[in-house]
């Protein structure tokens, strides 16, 4: 079920060895039963696409051959497979990357993030999204409310880690919540922490732009850690029941458990090195819990009502616009430009995308 | 409220100095509005006795000034205070050994054992309960059934740390359960995981004779860490959804997380170094809870039952008997006789003990 | 530790008989260890007040001798106990009115509220709080910050209703939620949602300028069930997977089961009949969770931090004030008031009572 | 993927009318990609087989055109569709009946039976197994080890049943059940319960002979409610924690819930009228969750552990063998043996079925 006569070919972005990305021609892809074709309008990038890029690999994933990069995604149904509602085509829909196998133990319980044999875009070896059109399951391609923008709905994406690290900790009313590091997802993490109804946010980093802009977008306190320590700011006050741990940063981790309070959470977002030294008495005698997330399960529903109801703010984070020729740019904007945060490509352009 | 003619002093064992235990005459205290005097006739050595004659402090609790031991204890009620059912005299009792304050965020939350002004049995500068009598609030002194012993009251305690573990853990059927360290703690772990329905519980150590003692006891299976890693063991075998860490050991820490599965509850019984080198991606990648253990909270009512309905067995533990004067003698049996597992002290001695 | 001269004897709006409050001359009551002195300011008025004053019972708690009403409660400390800090002397404090006995089963296990032995203000024998001053363990007097006033301290009991009910439903961010019956209790529960993050806090009542009240105050949408009804309002459009029931109305019970979600949570808060008729299949085919609320726990601190947050709008309740001699124009003042919705009595006047 | 040759037809047992069983020849399916062909060997007879077989209807599910039943299934697999291990050719199964879309929001989060587009054997207009061969996904055919037989396999499916209660309602150590009801279900959910590790399993029933069985499958103490009520029966007794309620009637579920203890959980498992008056006090004051079953998620592997383990015990439910051909006398034994727990048909004879 096609809208219109739909190209035969597309233009696709392909990392084809570290360091290059080349524009290759590839055959528009035809939805199979419970897909839907997608015209890819909105791609965010990742800190992951720029690590693929740079290195080839993340730890044991390793790129062997060409491939797309973009998993934070959004664009529009311009056909559908069988068994799937004809009247999506039109949609704008946000793209929840990873497809689980729905067999396992893991997808029948619940968690199918931890589904071993997930398949995600840009985690090699499958395609990401950085090509004018993808197929996608239906379930995984979420419907837009006109309030979202397609950049938006790209960074559903890296917002969904946010609200499940907050979900995973129980962030609610009532609860103190440390952010530690105040890069995107822990300026995300912070905005949910407070959508959640968490009494206090406090948000921790060594840099005061970022701070401000955590202040700015409803952080309660922030600590600047290059000056003061996590122990001085806590000191005389009841610690955080959570803390989202998104510096990646041995030192700050330790201190984030040292102050945390008893029965605490504690959320291992950002990644580190290959150990962490945990504080074992600390751990045992408060009784802290401590985990990590590894992406995300059954949040785009509530990613999309937390943007929509105003809640949670994505547009600052957008701050650099490519078309996908202009990838690599897109890869390597935070390198020239201290102040940029979120670069958008826009594999097919419109007008919406101007103004988003 | 009292039984009938009471004595006015007894006899104590006290922590004079670090490797010095003499006796003295103190008077028998009397009990206050809600508590109950107590004969006490069973107590359990524990590590954290041995180590506070040994040395004089745990981490950051030191031994200032005299200090009666003993926190595993059992005895019968001889007198109550007001407010207490004057039918409670003559009750055989476990003690509870830990009084929390009652009043704070945490004991009105549920988990009293992190409140902060806890008052417990021989962690200074609370006095335990080698003496002939101890004062203790009703509440936190356990009925007894004819089937459980006053010695098995004592080593009800111990239990706790078992049945806490594995609530916390969520151990229930379908659950596959991993113990590493076979010592009395891995011991009664294991054979709580077993009475929890666990569908599997696997004891790991590198001393024979305990994994056959836990084989004994109900693990389905052993393993001896020092001819087979964890990771071969579990090399083509689905990995524990729960670990329970009694060994303090970080390289079986490790190996224990590295082999747990997706979505696992790890729990760090064991008490090892400061810092435990965590394996930060096996955390992240498969969600992995990792926590702690302080002590216990409402887990004696479950204690009892499950000694007294037989599922859980721990006469094969009190390995020697010493009075009140072999106090010395009890806390450093274990250093000759290999065979040792638990020694119990007996501050009154009665015809029950014996046959005990 | 008192302030400076307290007076000996104060002023008690005593419930002499059904139907006839007297004023009496009491002495001024002495806190015990652990307990302060409250100079009671603001009491609100509950439907229990006014139910034990007209007919002497509620179900099977009976009035049987002279009885003090009130148990929405503020002042300000006055003296203090032995153990308790005196520098709480002057502090303006919530009253959380139940007080458990902290030994049984329910109180070490986080449910105190569920205390079998529970003393609660003005449920009998147990004196309220229309007095002008009272005693009340520390521990449950909650400090409150400059931004609440003693009239707001006042109705944070009826917020914790709201607060506890939507805890216990599991209320937050992605849940959609329906409120049936828009009376004071209904109004704050759809607040307290709102502030949970609720992605919908559907209103539902017969009493259209009720339903404009709520919409004022946060729900996303409202239905006149007097028009439509819930299974019209719900229809095309997914259930609600929290009801919080605030009617008490057997019919508008059943409506709401029958639209719930499935795997919903239907807490039931208002009072009903005897018996209510529950839709089986409808609990059975979509596993529904069916629940009461029974006062709370652990409540006040969150209560406090949404109301100073802003979160959440209590002034617009009180809708009258009166003196101590005012009681039973207090009581009954919904009687000829259509408009009203809280009675606020000050035993004791002050400034910041009339601005409040 | 075939293992050899198999037959072009086979024999069905097809509920023609409400009444009217005829055996058809039907072309033997092959199974599609994921899916395994099964040969039946045993299918336990459920109520509801009956139920269709009497009445053509239950409640709103209406058999409007021929229809297979059978749902409690067990037999060995023959043929294996593309994506699936061709080793499981052989492979001894037990079937789990419902297939869900495993797209939708309840298949995602982890509760799947809650499946709107649930397909499951033996619901109209879904076939069931009194078959010869039935295809089936590969994920929901769960290997049987040697010990535990294949009519023990089929009635895995009931044993689910009481899984799931006694999982939602948190049965464990320490934790007191009450089970109302003694048929087939109620037996299981009894012996489910006991192997939870429930402290106290009480079983009440009218009936002596199925009280009888309950004490040898390990229930701790019976009622028998002709002569005995339950409130009688826990006079001056902690009331149960949890309820499984299996009989179905209303005085008896009003009882069961007018003895549960505070922070109950109530779960309706039999099927009764359309409305259960409910006891709206009771809830309320004690906070009790009520919640009902249907059906079950991820319980298979449990199902298995439990009865190879020896901690549950099916055979003495199997109280008659029928072929496919005698259905009808499989679905009515009950009405001539007041004997009969549960009727097995064996589309497929085997030597194993002998011995079962």
């Amino acid at each position: 079920m096609t809208t219109d006569r739909l190209p035969e070919s597309m233009r696709v972005a392909v990392l084809a060895e570290p360091g290059s990305i080349v524009m290759e021609s590839r055959p528009v892809p035809t939805p199979a039963a419970g897909e839907v074709l997608i015209e890819v309008r909105s791609v965010g990038v990742c800190g992951s696409d720029t690590h693929y890029y740079d290195h080839g690999r993340i730890g044991d994933l390793v790129v062997t051959g060409p491939l797309v990069l973009g998993h934070e995604s959004a664009g529009v149904i311009v056909a559908v497979g069988t068994g799937v509602d004809p009247a999506r085509v039109g949609e704008r829909v946000a793209i929840e990357p990873g497809v689980p196998c729905r067999s396992c133990a893991q997808c029948l319980g619940g968690h199918y993030n931890l589904c071993p044999d997930m398949a995600f875009h840009a985690t090699p070896p499958i395609d990401g999204t950085l090509a004018e059109y993808v197929v996608h399951p239906s379930s995984f391609a979420f419907s837009l409310p006109d309030s979202v923008s397609l950049d938006e709905g790209a960074l559903l994406e890296p917002l969904s880690v946010g609200i499940w690290a907050c979900r995973r900790a129980g962030v609610a009313p009532g609860v103190r919540v440390l952010v530690t590091g105040a890069g995107p997802v822990g300026q995300l993490a912070a905005q949910v922490a407070v959508a959640f109804g968490a009494s206090e946010v406090v948000v921790a980093d060594v840099n005061a732009h970022r701070l401000s802009v955590a202040s700015s977008l409803g952080a309660t306190r922030t600590v600047d850690v290059s000056s003061t320590s996590l122990a001085e700011a806590y000191a005389g006050r009841p610690g955080p029941e959570v803390v989202l741990e998104c510096s990646g940063h041995e030192g700050s981790t330790q201190a984030a458990i040292r102050v945390a309070a008893p029965a605490g959470r504690v959320v291992l977002i950002g990644m580190g090195g290959d150990t962490l030294g945990l504080p074992l008495g600390e751990v045992q005698n408060r009784e802290l819990w401590v985990t990590g997330v590894f992406r995300y399960a059954n949040t785009w529903p509530t990613a999309i009502d937390l943007v929509a109801s105003g809640r949670v703010t994505l547009r600052p984070l957008a701050t650099g616009h490519f078309d996908l020729e202009g990838t690599e740019g897109a890869l390597t904007a935070a390198r020239t430009d201290p102040q940029a945060i979120k670069s958008i490509i826009h594999p097919v352009a419109t007008a919406e995308v101007t103004a988003g």
